[in-house]
């Protein structure tokens, strides 16, 4: 293997029964029906961390699925992302029973408020000791709108303005409230904290207004490891200022290259560095012993899959209705809440979309084409994947489950570690303990590098060095 | 003993260094400055269970004390609930590592939207299987209101009637919009719900606005339990219509009861019943193996104390900044922010108060008045204070942690037992389960009762019997 940059795993989630290969759940041996159990979270959690895991990403969704055939039946039958329960409660139970395994969470920042948000993140990256990571997103349903009391959704593009505002003050939250040495915890001398060291935010913007102190002491990583999903042009231009880790999904080789490309073309044109980004695929693998018992597999999981409801999940992320088409009825318009990219993408040429073609791609009920084979052939896959389309890692997608994952780490990551691809320990810091999720990601630092937009709003002491100060807290970052 | 009601264990705490008797954190055998660690709280849980405490209830505040010398000097130097992290995200490691303890934990609805709050709350009954309660709080200050983009509060009288339309949304969304019978679950028949039982909520009132289905399926209290403390004759009204669990502070015997009586009535009037309350009151207990021993931990634990920090607490608390005033001088006035309640008792009549003589009230720290001694010593106070004063338990607020909660549990809870007061073993419910918090509160179903305003949000699916619904939901609460 030529490629010798480790590969990093996230196993991809969410709290809720159907996620991404929908009608799994009927599948006789597959659990997730009990996703609102904690020791179905704390058994997912063991597993990955055992295979090596970099970190476990949970997504979110405010709203309901209810674009394909004007309602929510099918999305209730089949439990497409509904039931979903609150994603960062599972966090600390997870947290407890592992020590290394990093949590990226969605939360949909266009109904919080910074100063509470900016708490919870920071009590989290207080209980995992520096493991926690936020994935920024500003939703796209207005049945969440309806939901939280509004008319409807901004704009997309003043959704992305919301958003820069939304991080600028939770940046100055974060990073700027409390200076790293307002921290004494002298019993001795009775200071728990230095008054002169912790610092009134004040933000006046346009969709923000805050005026206090952050609440939370520093925590490890102070902001979160930030993660972005975007794909339209604002999505990617804010990846590029802001994210961490991006995912993709495009399941095509050179599209996903292109992609690849023009994100880290666009970071580094904002001041970062190409690798600042670690991009993640989006991936479903099926592995068995042998490249024929995992064909088998696939086969045996395709009976209890329903594409239907993959196609329903995929009305509601288009905002088409794709049962007013005929089955094989070209997909040339639209309707009243279809995103214009997605009808674009869809009626693109002379190879316009039937329904019948959109069932067939989702024949594992969700839309991402299933790598299919032994532990080798898999390893293999992912291996030529980073290889050829620059990408870092994966978010793998689950299918039936636990037995997905634990066949992808006692099959896969063996494989992985001998191509020197996936780590066979977890490596520690400088003073032996686990490393912080931005640490092991970026072999550097807890805290973000001087050259990201949110380290504008560390301040040092009136007294000390500016320089000092900012060695002693992140020498790895100048 | 004449009583043979069971007593209510709660321990009170919050996820902060100091808390209710300030200053002990300097204590050096003190470990409330590992509050941001994951081990203290679960050791803490553990400790609970071991104690059959029945629950642990966690206190919040958003914002800051900055009434006393107008400012956050001594706030910070002695930790007083600054920093203070999220309190639900330390529940489900919590309910990781025990079987039968509750949690109540305080969330100032104020600054909460109905449809995530409500999700947030479900999430963590599913997670605990039924032991979740909720402190309803809508917040006492200003500098809340400024962190979270307020010019300022609503007036008092306001945010209860705010606080009312909040409960409508939420009864709806915990309460109507799932039937029973919605989740089938069922794998062969493909159906995980019935649609034609998932109800959308349509609330449009002063304050709120929602469209949309409850996104988590039903939990086991649906409702969590219902705490308040509100003194305030608004305030009792509240707790009288919608609390399950009050909290009470009146250290003075006459007083409590008075209040205990009047809270009471109000329920019944209410169209409850007298012991649909359960009342706890605020204590602060210092034990050891004899009462001699005991005087002396008080002493050794009061040269750590700092009565000015719990002068600094109670002056946000009243709003009143007793820092103005000479250490003699009869608090006569109060200032910009104060609470008229609170002047006018501390004004009142011949024996206005100084601050010297808060200072003493606050010798160890805090506002309430210690019970000292052995544990059958403590044992029989705490007994007495339920017969008399027709409480149903306490709050036992910490003083040196963990010793004091061991030291309760080693040496209070088996005299306790002994006298018939305190449950030997947590009881199971009619499966052989762990009861619901709930459950154990009122030795009756999961569910809040037919007679508690929510239960009016109920439906009964359009085909079936309302009664026979009702019937197989909640048997016992007819």
């Amino acid at each position: 293997m030529p490629t010798c940059k480790p590969l990093l795993l996230n196993a991809f989630n969410m709290n809720c029964v159907g996620h991404i290969n929908h009608g799994l759940w009927a599948h006789p041996r597959d659990r997730s029906i009990d996703y609102h159990s904690l020791d179905y979270w704390t058994g997912l959690a063991r597993t990955l961390e055992r295979g090596g895991f970099d970190g476990l990403f949970l997504a979110d969704i405010l709203g309901v699925y209810d674009v394909y055939q004007e309602g929510i039946e099918l999305t209730l039958a089949e439990s497409i992302q509904l039931p979903v329960n609150d994603p960062l409660l599972l966090v600390p139970a997870m947290a407890q029973v592992t020590e290394h395994l990093g949590f990226g969470v969605t939360v949909n920042l266009s109904y919080e408020t910074p100063y509470s948000f900016a708490r919870r993140f920071s009590t989290l990256d207080h209980l995992t000791r520096g493991r926690i990571g936020w994935n920024i997103v500003t939703g796209y349903l207005d049945s969440a709108a309806r939901a939280m009391g509004l008319d409807g959704q901004l704009e997309h593009d003043r959704r992305y303005e919301r958003a820069e505002e939304f991080m600028a003050v939770v940046y100055a939250l974060w990073e700027g409230s409390w200076e790293d040495s307002a921290v004494l915890r002298d019993k001795a001398g009775r200071r728990f904290a230095d008054g002169a060291k912790v610092h009134e935010i004040d933000h006046h913007g346009e969709f923000y207004r805050l005026r206090g102190y952050h609440l939370s002491e520093p925590s490890r990583q102070r902001t979160p490891v930030l993660y972005q999903a975007g794909s339209s042009g604002r999505g990617q231009a804010f990846a590029a200022r802001h994210a961490e880790c991006v995912f993709i999904s495009l399941q095509d080789r050179a599209k996903a290259r292109e992609l690849v490309r023009s994100l880290r073309r666009q970071a580094v044109e904002a001041g970062r560095r190409a690798d600042d980004l670690k991009i993640f695929l989006g991936a479903t693998a099926i592995v068995a012993d042998s490249d024929a018992e995992a064909r088998e597999r696939l086969a045996e999981y395709q009976r209890y899959a329903n594409p239907e409801a993959g196609l329903a999940h995929f009305a509601a992320s288009t905002g088409i209705d794709f049962s007013r088409f005929g089955l094989d009825e070209p997909i040339r318009r639209g309707n009243r809440n279809a995103i214009q990219s997605a009808v674009d993408n869809l009626t693109a040429a002379e190879r316009a979309v039937t329904p019948r073609a959109l069932l067939e791609q989702h024949a594992l009920g969700g839309r991402y084409t299933p790598l299919v084979g032994s532990g080798a052939t898999v390893a293999d896959e992912l291996a030529r994947w980073v290889e050829e389309v620059d990408i870092d890692g994966f978010n793998l997608a689950r299918t039936v489950v636990p037995e997905c994952f634990d066949a992808f780490v006692d099959l896969v990551v063996p494989e992985l570690r001998e191509r020197g691809l996936v780590k066979r320990d977890y490596p520690l810091d400088a003073q032996g303990r686990p490393q912080s999720l931005r640490q092991r990601l970026f072999g550097a630092g807890d805290r973000l590098p001087q050259r990201h937009p949110a380290a504008a709003y560390r301040r040092s002491s009136a007294g000390a060095s500016p320089s000092c100060s900012a060695a002693a807290a992140a020498p790895e970052t100048l």
